[in-house]
């Protein structure tokens, strides 16, 4: 089933964009990763749940939390 | 035993270092990180191997290579 998660990400260069995208280019799942850098916005869709989103950003060392509602 | 182990890590800004500090801080085994990101060098000493520095920060999603000799 496809799922869209949006979360905030602390990024400040485009050297943080890369190593998020690549660490969710790497989960199962992942269909489509967009991320926009001065919003620190990352929507990851695909057959992939909430929380292994987070968990996975959050192994890239990168302070994340689900977008504020 | 105590190793010292030695990396060039793709960074390019306080965010990418912050992220490398992050995962390799939480890495069982380590007991001190050095990072000097004008040359992208990162020295991890500890009770650690070099596959096993190279695997965590290689997780961050940052581009990371044992420090050319």
């Amino acid at each position: 089933m496809t799922e869209t998660v949006t979360l905030k990400v602390a990024m400040m260069c485009g050297g943080c964009e890369g190593a998020v995208r690549r660490v969710l280019n790497n989960m199962p799942g992942v269909q489509k990763v967009d991320i926009d850098l001065p919003s620190q916005k990352v929507v990851v869709t695909g057959d992939v749940t909430q929380d292994a989103v987070l968990q996975t950003v959050a192994k890239s060392g990168k302070k994340t939390e689900l977008w504020p509602q």
